[in-house]
């Protein structure tokens, strides 16, 4: 890298999953929108073709007049060739295809259990980390042997176990996990504001959150803005909208996809447990026992939730290849907008070039109370100069902990099982989730199937 | 105390609880057997005249010449009366009535939730604990006040909760709880090296084991016999009788009313977990999700063990009372049998006459790895003079720690929620308990009936 | 308080040792700059005289038109007054007078033991230690009383102590220990990067570190400047000036009388042990063995720094008396400067008026590893709306852990020995320390002449 | 190994240093005594000449009627042939030669330190462990992949360095570390059983204590005999003998040289601490600030205890030498006296033959409060089949914890010195050590010349 006093140019990145549509290209816009940085990102995918597209598309954009920061792509063929020189990695991959996805997400429906994503706990979610944790253990290797104080910046599900995974392997990794959920959390305290209190156009960052939990099942016990107490107005706010809900806006954002979620099952947590769940209800449901928010159709359609059909996914998939063949050719400009996310502030921070404050995944050496050494969670951390500090965040309420435990401890059952490639010991975790609500032997068949339907992923 | 080189006399045994028939009879029948040891009993009950009587059935055993160890017992009506000048307290109470027991056990079966036992977790365990919390509270105070270097020695359940409230109102006591299902695990490999091995007449203390969890969910992960390793041997006996079950010896005795209980869940559990569960299968199944051993009558029946009515125990106590009065009149003679609790053992190894190596609930100060520091555990522990030191007794497997802390957890949680007089806290421990498998509606109408019924015990 | 949007008023500190000139004088100057807060100052002084003639200076001053920032000062007559109703308590007092600190400091000699300042460690540390832990246990019983939801900021030395004596007073205090010791080492940083780099006017904010120790005895083992490292640089640096020292700015600050050190001390700490030392010389020399910087007065005369003779101190404070009396009367006109402090900083920081990131003496929950919890340790912490949240430094070299222990270990026998007024544990400790290198029996002699001095000011 | 009801045969042991004299026939000796145990003992050391007289030596005695336990030894020339299908492994090796002893016992007394054994802790003790570490780093691979799962047991000094390091290379080592220490101190609480309350001929091994520390600095919090508190009587004894010291018995085992120690530091201890330190005097006054106890040789003279030549040692050994060719061809018979060792009950334990409770060193994993995890300690552990569980301890007050605690860190210190043969590290510990009360640069020059001198047994 070459520092000046306020830009660095020759940034290498590598981004594992580079052949993506939905990250690759926010990340391009975001880069082309920040101009104190500049470099080469070096693209890999398993779908060489497709991170050849995406270095097309990505190239044609720094060629643009209006694009602020320039950066070459590269489509590389192998791993090694990404990382070696790296600054920093990203990665975000999908697990296997969508055929393992839709029995993740679907195939449970037949024994009563529904999941809105499926990509984090419950049948799906564990399902899913046995083909990914060893995936993981490779990247942590080979990022182990060619990038080893590369800064690395994941964004996959299981989050949580994806980032333990590096960190399990390699344990002098610098990883850490980004999710935008929180940030979805901020933007509904925004809106609050301007019902309860009048005040328009709240930046999602000036709501100063403390942040504790794990991904997907984090919790807010201090909320501010300048000066001002949330949990109050929150509490009013709850009261107010309890019943019908409350309809957020940037409902419709490719990246984040909710479709209608209205916010009930937060509101109801919070009356029930205090605290502000700071993740996406669909998202929230998932962790609490099978018959609280998800016990049958009728019971989710109250709650006012979507479940995302995985043949959604498939079109949606269909879409962006046809949209990415448009912007490889030029028929299609590609359209610069600012993603929301935070991986290019991040990289910003970790140069040097500001502080920054925020929310993140990373083992926990005591930033979380009450969870075990090296668990991953979700709490802030100070970044700065090739260095992200958590902070303290102290503890949870003895009643949530307890639920967030249970899914702590179940993830390190499954970490272990899928690394020890034992499946009596992951299938005690999965008849442990609290979605799987069977008697043994049905469990044991759910998983069973389950299992057959992701083997072409799993170690032989 | 007088010390002499081999004796001690004049010992002081506060019995809280005193008015009761089997444990107050059990105790008698055990210092009658015991020569090194005499002093005075000073018995406490709320029910006065029941200690009275059970102070006359002492005397006159005391009378007697095949009596070797010569008490004096004496009824008090205050508890300070009982505990000033004593140097060891025994505690076994019943908390409320058999009404709240009724209620306790058997209303949640209207909700499908069967419950052998009642006095631990589940549904029953939990209302049961909001009760005598605040009793035990009340002890701890005491205690604190007028026997503050006294040993406590505690029978009552739930056993957890019972000893950690003690430690929790006064942090300096010094309290053990005592309970017998690990020795009936011990006398169940006894039987196994019969039917495995042809050895014959083993003495369960002669089974080393090394335990490890907390009261009634238990664990042994090592466990031997002069040299030989019992695991392997166990494998074998569990293989052999799996489907019919063990059934074993000593089913009738009244202390240990366990009915007809053939091993079958104990089995079931070693097979899915690999360690020796170390309590009786109608409490392991307790702590187990609700459609694992107890999803309906069938299902229990499948497993073989009972239900223990409340009605049943009504009638005991019936017959007891009808004895008691036959004992206080000379009509019948006290028939001494030693009962196998080691209580006696222990008060002598805690005089400095002998060494005692046995398992023990105590707050945990790193003698159980995984689970949080104060929470009650049950290990081994040494006693010697004035002295209890627990054995560092590792750690249970993730997937067991698992359940097992979903249980601590919850006991954290109601504690702190009865300390707190907090009805909405303990019901989210309430609605956390793996046999509470009902929507939160439900689960919030079970909750406030049972509370109801057991409400002239609670803190107003 | 009020709120508005960006300004915060009717603010009410409470000022414990409101008769000083040197810190509250520079309270007044800092408030006076300030123009986003206003509200009350109550000055609370054993001499009640002292704190009525400042309550009349910066009265006076915020008459002024050049001043933006408006309070009412008010002397009060106890420190219920001061203290109910305040949002912040300020602690800046001199435990004794100079009558003891002559002898803190002086006394030693005679045994051979030199010390720079006297006020923290080492014999002189001590002692002022055993009659301070007793004043600041009264301060917590207040606050808990009178303002138990008031943020309290400490600037009295020993500053461990008096803040950990707070926190085992009143466990839930919101209370910190600030001391601008790692400012100056930023300074000194700044000040290479003229040297070094020639980078000059860089604000020691921008330098950012990671801090991590007990306070006067701090380390940082990251430092940069706008993704510049830090590291390489001062090495460097150190090479350059080791044998002659640097003679750094600032050198006649009122408030920061270092005296001619020329930071070969500091320098000498960078070779032995590859971190840079956070503090003063004069400070960092005490808490190495005494025959590293201290041995005599040679000794000390090589390594550039110098003693503060109290004598010094007494004739400083009548100037000061003197000039407090020409600020009454107007005969001299306030002279209004940034004292570099951060207090006013970290007020606005707690009412949510801006984001803080700095140095803080704190309870340690975690934020630092290898060092118990609940001892107090400096690093760095987030200031935002009521709220104080250390970030995780980790953790000293094993060699550096290990002097720093010493001194953590010998400050927690302290204030054990102070609160249960227990002299043979307060000389355990006194003997343990590194300066005090002498046979127990002259180590007891010199403790017990020490504590005759002292014990106007000791508990009876 | 086979088992019978009563007996094991076909044991093997691997000796690690079967060419000692002391040791290895002390071994011997213990075995012949014992008729539960037989099988093969291969002796292996760098001196096979010596092993090999040492397998005569043996098997000579097994085959002499007087002896039941009958026992094949055989001199083996590489350790690998040692350990393969070893249940057991003992250690107990001379690192270096008595010209490093010479220089580590003997040099420093030219800076004015004196050491009465210096193989601990101390200059000596630190340059000692700087070359055996690397030793048992080695032993620790062989284990690792010749007999992983063996029993070890260590009888070199640096007990705890030694042990530390078998962990620190395999963690999976079953090993301890095993002193005699503790035992003298038991029988000086025998003797003063005798000397207080005319009880004579108390066992040892009747006295129970409570031990906590780390080897040669432990201490004892709780003793008794029989239900007798020992407490009180030691003060009383202390008191009575203060001034004169107490002249103990077995003071000429030729194991165990302690010479004339008068237990004077022991006194000395107790009377400023409160607890009973439980090693030879010779070795606590080691641990103590220079000049407490060693300061000069009249201090030593007035304390009471010797300091041990090592050119005794040398004679020593050249008598054991020509007394070892006797022993060979005939010309003198081996007497057989029990040595007091516990080796051969810890063998049987292990075996599950008998349980046993004595004190043992191994890494913390929370049997001793206040001390880092994974530090070598020395407590109180039960041992049965296949299983060596450490009891819970508890924790010393502050101001002894400090002491240790200084020790622990620098034996950190000087483990990952050794390890990275790392020499600058290495002396900031030995700087550290209360003995070495020099300035840095004397300090700096005795270690070069001690480090010099034992460098033949350092890694290249
Ligand atoms: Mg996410
Ligand atoms: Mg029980
Ligand atoms: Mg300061
Ligand atoms: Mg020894």
């Amino acid at each position: 890298m070459n520092h000046s006093k306020t830009e660095i140019n020759n940034i290498q990145i590598a981004y594992i999953g580079g052949g993506s549509r939905g990250w690759a290209w926010g990340l391009m816009s975001d880069l082309a929108l920040e101009n104190k940085l500049s470099g080469t990102v070096k693209l890999y995918d398993i779908d060489y073709r497709a991170a050849s597209k995406n270095a097309e598309i990505g190239n044609r954009l720094s060629k643009r007049e209006d694009v602020s920061g320039k950066w070459n792509y590269e489509a590389v063929e192998t791993i090694e060739d990404a990382l070696i020189g790296s600054d920093f990695v990203i990665i975000s991959i999908l697990p296997g295809t969508f055929t393992e996805m839709e029995s993740d997400v679907h195939l449970p429906e037949e024994y009563g259990i529904f999941q809105p994503v499926g990509d984090t706990v419950g049948p799906g979610g564990m399902i899913r980390a046995l083909r990914t944790i060893p995936i993981y253990a490779g990247f942590a290797e080979k990022i182990r042997d060619f990038a080893p104080d590369a800064w690395v910046i994941n964004y996959t599900n299981p989050m949580t176990l994806c980032t333990r995974t590096l960190y399990e392997v390699f344990p002098e990794i610098k990883a850490i996990g980004c999710c935008h959920e929180v940030f979805g959390t901020q933007k509904l305290l925004a809106s609050m504001l301007e019902e309860v209190k009048w005040i328009s156009n709240v930046n999602r960052r000036d709501i100063k959150v403390n942040v504790l939990g794990i991904n997907h099942f984090t919790w807010i016990d201090q909320a501010s803005y300048q000066g001002i107490d949330l949990f109050p107005l929150y509490r009013e706010f709850v009261d107010r909208n309890y019943e019908e809900g409350f309809e957020g806006s940037e409902k419709n954002h490719w990246m984040n996809n909710h479709f209608a979620s209205a916010q009930r099952v937060k509101f109801d947590l919070f009356r029930k447990f205090g605290l502000i769940a700071a993740a996406g209800d669909r998202h929230l449901a998932e962790f609490m026992p099978n018959n609280w928010y998800l016990k049958d159709l009728q019971t989710i359609q109250n709650w006012k939730f979507s479940l995302t059909d995985v043949s959604w996914r498939i079109q949606n998939q269909q879409k962006l290849a046809a949209q990415s063949d448009r912007l490889v050719n030029g028929k299609e400009s590609f359209e610069i907008n600012p993603t929301g996310e935070e991986g290019i502030d991040m990289i910003k921070a970790l140069l040097g070039l500001e502080e920054l404050v925020t929310n993140v995944n990373m083992p926990n050496h005591g930033q979380m109370g009450n969870i075990p050494t090296n668990s991953v969670v979700e709490t802030n951390a100070i970044f700065g100069r090739d260095s992200i500090k958590p902070v303290l965040a102290g503890e949870l309420p003895p009643e949530i902990n307890n639920l967030v435990m249970r899914h702590v401890l179940n993830q390190e059952t499954t970490l272990q099982a899928a690394l020890q490639q034992d499946n009596e010991m992951a299938f005690r975790a999965f008849a442990n989730d609290p979605l799987v609500n069977l008697p043994p032997h049905q469990a044991k068949e759910l998983f069973n199937k389950m299992l057959e339907n992701t083997k072409a992923y799993l170690p032989v």
